[in-house]
């Protein structure tokens, strides 16, 4: 994985390689920011360590904080995403250790690290910085439409947490697997750590969203593709507003639409439905349009974590049939994968 | 003009009157926070003070700093919204020597007042206030979209900047005139300042944007009316994102569709048509019906000021021939705007 170009206007140039911090989480679930570094990122990540045996690993080395600084880490990497995002009083001293070990401490968590009066006086005293992922970049313009250079593939969704930001890792490789110049855009937390930069677009405010995104994919060279993380979803009215300006300061020439074929409802909210993916496509084409009138649906991105080969491969098939688009699983990937990829460049 | 009620979760105690300072813009588009201070609330606002012969001025007396002083003025009211919300250098000057003649800063601009060197500095030498209308409350929630009890009504728009909220203090007004409970809900930097509450939605993160908006119309008795000033335009490539949080939030029963039939282009942005009105009606029924399936048009506000009465109301029947809705300008009043209040009613 290559890290984003320094074009990708965050202020972020995030120190690297990590060294992963699982505190005492004794949940994957909880530690998924953890694991979705050590899935993509590897290289990224000398190790990882935990307060005890806590029974959850990535399977990556566990180092101490000096040894991490021995082997090459240049930070600590808060791996967990807990309820409230709140920083555990229980954390603090490994994170007070791993900066007297010379090691930055790089956080998601909503809380600010710099207002944890431990970390912040020890920040002073060893020189070590603190680093929110959570705040967008200082200087973020209005948007203004202005078409610009270059190719943008947006993944969107029919609802939150179903596999936006790891389409558009997967189509990233594919792309430089066939040698193509693209730039993996990060939007959220985990994304903007494995790609060493980006912009949180939920942390921005409202009146700058696409402003921001615009900001995300620069203009560039005519035949290289941005491929941008998506977030929310048009139909959930808790984050549309977060999707709808990332949509317009995109402009994609091309979207993928992720979507999880067991989910029924909008996630954490039962009086929704959850849309269908035809909906989304002609929503996101008749929205897209105003910033990007060539704006076209390339295929579809099935999360079959749940199915088994032979029932993935039916539904890719059948629901391919019915939207007359490629349909797959970058998991999985596979030829329906490679078709998918394909129809993105044509 | 009644103060929004306390529930309206922002709450304000701004020090009035006011002297409106214009600095130096040379479009009353730009100037509409003092225009709609002098128009809505002109016993708040002694005066106004610009930066030499600029051409804009709401018609109240010209007065320096020291002037509206002794005339009993308690604040300099920013009263432009420029593109950005900063604060040009050229303004510092100004905005000194009023807080050395004795008023407080108010100011709706996104930059806050309090990190421009220059201020702070001053405010802490003669012990003035900076106020930043433009903060949001603390603790907003995340959106649920569950339906409230209770009447809303939302003004839209064809563009930013041509009477949501003019439409929105006029329906207030005449719900009011009718003895109807209702309160204006005030969105904006403008509005804010009229009404003594509320939220600025350009300024809430984007997570948050539809919460902010359920926060701001909260559950009410049945016959209540929350009259909801809109934001923005679902069809401006820099702030739909803003509109769309306001839509969902807001899920209004009846919604006003606010236009100047003299725009042709996006407001600042010349390559982007303005959408037609019905294609506003379409698309706001489309989305809002996300969170409430019943939101219906209820009529069209046109901003007039630059046609005579006679094409004025020649627009209004041929507009409301070819809509098949009431459309008035609130301004102009007269049986055109009873028609139009009466069907939001109905």
């Amino acid at each position: 994985m290559e890290a984003a170009s320094p074009d990708a206007a965050s202020s972020l140039a995030l120190p690297q390689p990590y060294l992963l911090f699982l505190g005492d989480v004794t949940e994957e679930n909880y530690a998924k920011t953890a694991f979705g570094l050590a899935d993509w990122a590897p290289e990224l990540c000398v190790g990882e360590w935990s307060l005890g045996e806590t029974g959850v690993s990535t399977g990556l080395p566990r180092l101490s904080a000096a040894q991490a600084a021995s082997a090459g880490a240049k930070s600590l990497l808060i791996g967990v995403a807990n309820l409230g995002g709140v920083l555990p009083e229980s954390w603090q001293a490994a994170l007070v250790d791993a900066m007297e070990a010379g090691l930055d401490i790089v956080s998601g968590l909503h809380v600010r690290l710099g207002d944890v009066p431990a970390l912040a006086e020890t920040a002073r005293k060893t020189g070590r910085k603190l680093i929110d992922i959570r705040v967008p970049p200082a200087e973020i313009p209005v948007g203004n439409g202005r078409k610009r250079t270059g190719k943008r593939l947006l993944t969107v969704g029919t609802d939150c947490a179903l596999g936006k930001k790891y389409t558009a890792l997967a189509i990233h490789r594919a792309f430089q697997r066939k040698g193509i110049a693209a730039d993996f855009r990060a939007t959220g937390q985990t994304g903007i750590m494995i790609a060493g930069g980006g912009i949180p677009m939920d942390a921005v405010v409202s009146d700058f969203e696409s402003g921001a995104a615009e900001m995300l994919s620069p203009d560039n060279t005519a035949a290289h593709w941005d491929v941008i993380e998506g977030q929310g979803s048009l139909f959930n009215p808790s984050y549309a507003a977060v999707s709808l300006g990332l949509l317009h300061g995109s402009q994609p020439d091309v979207f993928i639409v992720c979507h999880d074929p067991t989910r029924k409802k909008i996630i954490g909210l039962d009086g929704f439905a959850l849309p269908s993916i035809a909906e989304v496509i002609d929503l996101t084409v008749q929205l897209g349009r105003l910033t990007n009138p060539d704006i076209r649906c390339a295929g579809v991105s099935l999360n079959t974590s749940r199915l088994s080969f032979d029932e993935a491969q039916a539904l890719f098939a059948s629901e391919a049939a019915s939207l007359g688009l490629p349909v797959a699983d970058p998991v999985r990937g596979g030829a329906p994968f490679e078709t998918l990829v394909n129809n993105c460049l044509k």
